[in-house]
């Protein structure tokens, strides 16, 4: 690849929704960055590599293995010889539950999906991205900043991945590390929210969820997506360690509005 | 015990520190409240049942067995068949690092002695507690909304212990959930904070510490120990699920200044 501007980026849950919208805009840029694309589905991941061969590594896992980040890196080594940024978008909304009814025992494993598998990840990569002067984007949540009736387990690992993204912005002050709030965006994960977590739920939640998809208002994943795409490849150093909506206006350069 | 106003409150960490305080504060209270305190260290809790015959029940363990927030829910039940409140106060500092030296294993251990014991201690509690309108008080930490470098695993798990009150805030109406931030006081943790992990640091947090307690300025833990002793006593409905500054202006009455 003799293409200068052409960066190595790690990205998580790549196989469908924001992530896969991420993977093509990247991919599909002019510079023709190069993905190590991460998620437990294979065969999404494979279509990427066929569709633009010679830019894409694929790594198949479960986030919960907290080895896999440290496999994405030694993948992009390996293969590239660098690491520009990386952008940690897998998740789970699992355990949808009350906390009267949770085991902690749930809760720690969506933690190790959510949010030690993040840890794991940045800290074998934060090397690399010195030297790049690269980005930590993070995909975070609206729940990470407020009490969501059973989502209790998924909005404390995003506060817990906020406050990490806060963390690495005091620490790391060569990398540019990123927390976003996507928004409500039409995805699998919606999907799930409306046919499978409709019976734990409160009624107004299930109400305004599944509103949101009739009237048209959820959001398109390229408009967030989009953004993070962006953000990983010039990422805004003054805004190193915050929490940002996907819209917040110290984004607009980044925004298609 | 006949005191009709004699409340049943389980007390984390209560062999030192912020949860000694609270705990004599409780136990020496006119109307005789009655404790199960747990800790690593037995003895400074036998000494405290010494004191306070009758309104003592002890429990020794490691917060990291998730196992032990159940029995403390057992022992009050078994001892007093009742429980009106729970003060989740023990905690550890560890690991002191930065993310770049750190090992996602030791965040785990780190969030299930912080985090998942809380979330373990309060899932048993809450029967108990919608039957006597209690509260669950959560000694929080300042650390929580800042990015402080090398306390990134306890920062993000009292972050998640803030949601994890938000949560409940949303979900249990009958319950007053409220996280507080002591403030820095003169205790173990601070002395562990000049003495052990000055080397690893920043220098200018190092010397910050250093002159708080040289120039006498690290807190009495009496100051919010009163606070959330008085709070779990008569916890204001109208905060639930709140995080606060012990010092807040919403905590007015609840302060001795």
């Amino acid at each position: 690849m003799s293409n200068k501007s052409s960066k190595v980026i790690i990205l998580t849950g790549a196989s469908r929704g924001i992530g896969l919208v991420i993977a093509h805009y990247l991919l599909s840029h002019a510079d023709k960055h190069r993905l190590v694309v991460t998620a437990r589905s294979e065969k999404p991941l494979k279509e990427l590599e066929q569709q633009y061969p010679g830019q894409v590594a694929v790594l198949t896992g479960d986030a919960s293995d907290l080895s896999l980040g440290g496999k994405a890196v030694e993948l992009a080594e390996d293969r590239w010889q660098r690491l520009d940024g990386v952008i940690i978008n897998h998740g789970v909304l699992d355990p949808v539950t009350r906390v009267a009814n949770a085991k902690a025992e749930d809760w720690r494993k969506a933690f190790d999906i959510n949010f030690f598998s993040a840890v794991a990840l940045v800290q074998v990569a934060l090397p690399a991205l010195r030297d790049s002067k690269g980005a930590i984007i993070f995909t975070s949540s609206g729940a990470a900043s407020r009490g969501f009736p059973t989502w209790g387990a998924y909005g404390a690992a995003k506060a817990a991945m906020n406050h990490l993204a806060m963390t690495l912005g005091s620490e790391e002050k060569e990398i540019t590390s990123i927390a976003i709030r996507p928004g409500v965006v039409d995805t699998e994960m919606q999907r799930e929210v409306r046919e499978k977590h409709n019976g734990v739920m409160d009624e107004e939640h299930v109400k305004h969820f599944a509103s949101l998809k009739s009237d048209g208002h959820l959001l398109k994943a390229e408009l967030p997506g989009h953004v993070m795409a962006k953000l990983v490849l010039d990422p805004p150093r003054d805004l190193n360690g915050h929490f940002l909506d996907w819209n917040a206006g110290e984004l607009k350069a980044y925004q298609e509005m």
